[in-house]
């Protein structure tokens, strides 16, 4: 095993500005070759936990009165301090999750750019919704002088993905909006890839000690079973979770949550199917391209995105039958690719002995899971008609791999199995132009179940950008308001405070009359930069 | 008893187009006399709360499609039939309430004046956080063309407070935010105020079915006990809970919701003790007149309101013992005025008994509570060292009528004292402006805990308007990121959904390249109402 970038790691938790491992040691696991990974960390202790959090809580008042300007270059030095530290990191990723170089070399690009997207969100100034109505005695009720402005929620923890290690776990998506919105953060660190969590934590905490960020705003804590993280999510301090993940570990950090003492937010991304819809138009015209691009999009890193999808409606006709022979054929013919632990191997071998043997299932590719010597998979194709899909809840439920489900179903059928599906982060429709009327009320339907609505493409890849939403209703996330990526993500770790007649002395900058900050502020409901004249 | 306004009422339950009453008859109280209210209303049954549940379900996509114009033009018309049955609505608001009519007729232009302020802010359009983002494959991850609007979260229950019966009930913010997004409402009629739940739901009922809105668009169902409310929270079709209430009653909706198989949101807005506190300066410079709106802040409708100030912290001086015996004499001399239930009442005799015989507690004015022949009180004060209201939480629960403590503190007490303090809708300084510097840390410690910061005012009275934040960190409210009074209450109903590289025929009319809603939408992180040109 190569050892690159693992030299300087110690396997501690890093826990405000100390390196703390009072806890037993454990090893991630070596995908490659099933064996142990690279580095052994110590699971936190229940007392790190706490001093984690103790000092997330100190750290809070300090960053929360950082201005828009500072906190957003300081955002800058982060992806900075990543990319400058990107070989070894994208080395000890990739000896932790056998993804391969490529793809976390884009990955990390995708990390940094994410921080940068936020330093720019922030820049801006309007995230902060600073909101200044003028006195009106004479309106009922009377309006005194009001101003009001988003402030940071709190400390946040912060639970990554293994299938992920950059964008979605420690310096990943929910990290980056929650120092955004002036957030200090205490990740868990994934127990998958230990170390990539311990290299990344790394050049993030140096960064923010250059930048003069108190010593809280970022620690990490190990832990392999759910006591590290069961801790963080009850710890009074915290304020609210994000989290990418399973659906039984999301809906456990949601129980926990909600039975506190004082209940908080958990912004969990999970599960989805990511169902995929091809009308009799588009099979007609591009079926081999749809079947191309859906095995492409399947097997994408395995069928270990959150996005991958993971069943196909498609007509019940001859040339549905020559879509599924050729997604068969290049399924059966698919190297397959590593797995990111024995977890999932085990899991997904399980799920498919199952799923397999439903009654009425046909295999058209049976991709074999090794869970020794190497955790790998090849593709799972399997195809039903429609009436056992909807008598079959297993079959409408996440593999987490490379395997999907083909259901042949007549047009109204299309729409009953629509109609059937939980909450998806995404669903798609392949279709023609000249369709459109026929199919209003299943993309009704996508809309009502999904967070994005995908036409004539794959669900896989997710934009870092404005328009962007990942997220949907339940079960692929615990609220269906926030999304995961993009610059509204910011606002899962904002609360409004209003301001009543407070003298200006009393205000913060960005609502005092002069706008210090030069921020746009909706000034009795018009977007405008000028200070208020009274 | 007078019964104006009462004849035309059934005490049925309002489900879709039909009037039901399957289920046993109960009366809400008299608060004048202590007896039976005006009219016997059905318990809803379990049928009938899933046939409510189910006609909203059917109406939701119907609702979701109407254009944000339209939309606008409904909800002016709700307020339109609200002013014209305004006599008989405030009668029967007075007969079931005692609140006495004019603050009742105060109560219902604030309520219709809420309509229309969701119609201005529906009607403009930036409510819709519709975003567009140019393609741009040379980007890391690249970007397809994505566009991003919000939908209708779904069918939405609401409970209404006692206190408020128009403008926090069936017919207030969370009915009119809940219809301004799309929404259809099923109302739970509050059992102590049936009739003008029941009078106000048919007035807003004629005027969406004149509308052409379809007839599950506003159900209400009457309910005693916990049943009704809690076959509402549980069923499936209810996709999130509007709630003002007590703070048992709020959590155990939250509860109820979280457990639930697809967990919803639940905004509840609970209890506050809306702690004020005064400053030496303050205290010299104007005492008296502090003093004085104090008192009337406290006892303002007879202290049912959730922004009574509950606690006041004074400096420990000489003039801090005029300004309590100030407070103690005009409380003595208050005559007091109705409680509205029974419960309310005992509930608040039997927790003075306890907090009054708190050793250490002073007992400056003692105000009896009256629990027969008509449910009154007049106004409890009480004085305590900051040693002592810190060592008992009983004294700083929130006490639902006119009850408020002084609590003596040095000026590092004071924060000692803030910092004590769970959430709060409002925290309140009386300060001088040369005082700025020494209360900064003040300041803090009331942003951390509150919603509304007010300086040198009462927090008594929540202005409609865009700056309004009414919410604030649990208990306050479950969830501190909302707010259920002002133009951003719109919010908590609406969830993002993201297109991407859809044809023109299948995006929503909001997304469409001519925009022809002509709506403003963020283009390329721009807002304008131009149309999309590539």
């Amino acid at each position: 095993m190569s050892t690159e970038g693992i030299e300087a790691l110690t396997g501690a938790n890093l826990v405000a500005d100390r390196e703390r491992a009072e806890g037993a040691r454990f090893r991630g696991p070596d995908p490659r070759t099933g064996g142990e990974g690279p580095l052994a960390v110590a699971e936190a202790t229940s007392g790190e936990v706490a001093d984690a959090v103790a000092a997330a809580v100190e750290a809070a008042p300090v960053l929360a009165a950082w201005t828009p300007q500072r906190r957003a270059e300081v955002l800058r030095g982060l992806a900075d301090a990543l990319d400058a530290d990107g070989e070894a990191i994208i080395a000890v990723a990739d000896i932790e999750t056998a993804l391969g170089r490529a793809r976390l070399s884009t990955e990390l690009a995708r990390t940094s750019n994410q921080l940068r997207l936020f330093a720019d969100v922030v820049a801006e100034g309007r995230y902060l919704e600073a909101t200044i109505d003028a006195p009106n005695p004479d309106v009922v009720p009377p309006r005194p002088d009001l101003r009001r402005q988003l402030v940071p929620l709190g400390p946040v923890a912060v639970f990554g993905a293994s299938n992920f290690p950059l964008a979605f776990s420690v310096p990943g998506g929910d990290t980056a909006s929650a120092l955004a919105a002036g957030c200090p953060v205490v990740a868990k660190a994934h127990p998958s890839h230990p170390a990539t969590c311990e290299r990344t934590a790394r050049a993030l905490r140096a960064a923010l000690t250059d930048a003069g960020a108190p010593p809280g705003s970022l620690s990490m804590v190990h832990g392999q079973g759910v006591e590290v993280g069961s801790a963080l999510v009850e710890a009074p301090g915290i304020a609210a979770v994000g989290f990418t993940g399973s659906r039984a570990g999301g809906r456990a950090l949601h129980d926990l949550a909600a039975q506190r003492d004082v209940p908080i937010p958990v912004y969990a991304e999970m599960s989805s199917l990511n169902p995929v819809f091809v009308t009799d138009g588009a099979l007609a015209a591009r079926g081999e391209e749809i079947a191309d691009g859906f095995l492409q999009s399947m097997t994408m890193g395995t069928g270990q995105f959150c996005t991958k999808p993971g069943v196909l409606v498609l007509p019940d006709s001859a040339e549905g039958a020559s879509f599924a022979e050729r997604v068969a054929e290049q399924a059966g013919a698919h190297a397959g690719g590593p797995l990111l632990n024995g977890r999932i191997a085990s899991a997904l071998a399980e799920q498919l002995a199952r799923t397999r043997a439903i009654d009425g299932v046909e295999v058209l590719a049976a991709g074999e899971v090794t869970e020794r010597d190497g955790f790998a998979a090849r593709p799972t194709v399997l195809r039903v008609p429609a009436e056992r899909f909807l008598a079959e809840p297993d079959l409408a439920a996440e593999h987490f791999g490379p395997m999907a489900v083909l259901v042949t179903a007549s047009p109204s059928e299309q729409i009953t199995v629509a109609a059937s599906l939980e909450g998806q982060l995404t669903a798609t429709v392949h279709t023609e132009e000249d369709e459109a009327d026929k199919i209003t009320e299943l993309v009704e339907e996508l809309t009502r179940m999904a967070g994005r609505v995908v036409c004539n493409g794959y669900p896989t890849g997710v934009a870092v950008t404005h328009a962007m939403h990942h997220g949907g209703p339940y079960p692929a996330t615990t609220n269906p308001l926030h999304t995961s990526v993009g610059s509204t993500a910011i606002r899962r770790f904002l609360r409004p405070v209003a301001y009543q007649t407070a003298p200006q002395a009393l205000l913060p900058p960005a609502l005092r009359d002069e706008n210090p900050l030069d921020l746009p502020r909706l000034l009795d409901g018009a977007w405008t930069t000028a200070p208020v004249e009274r």
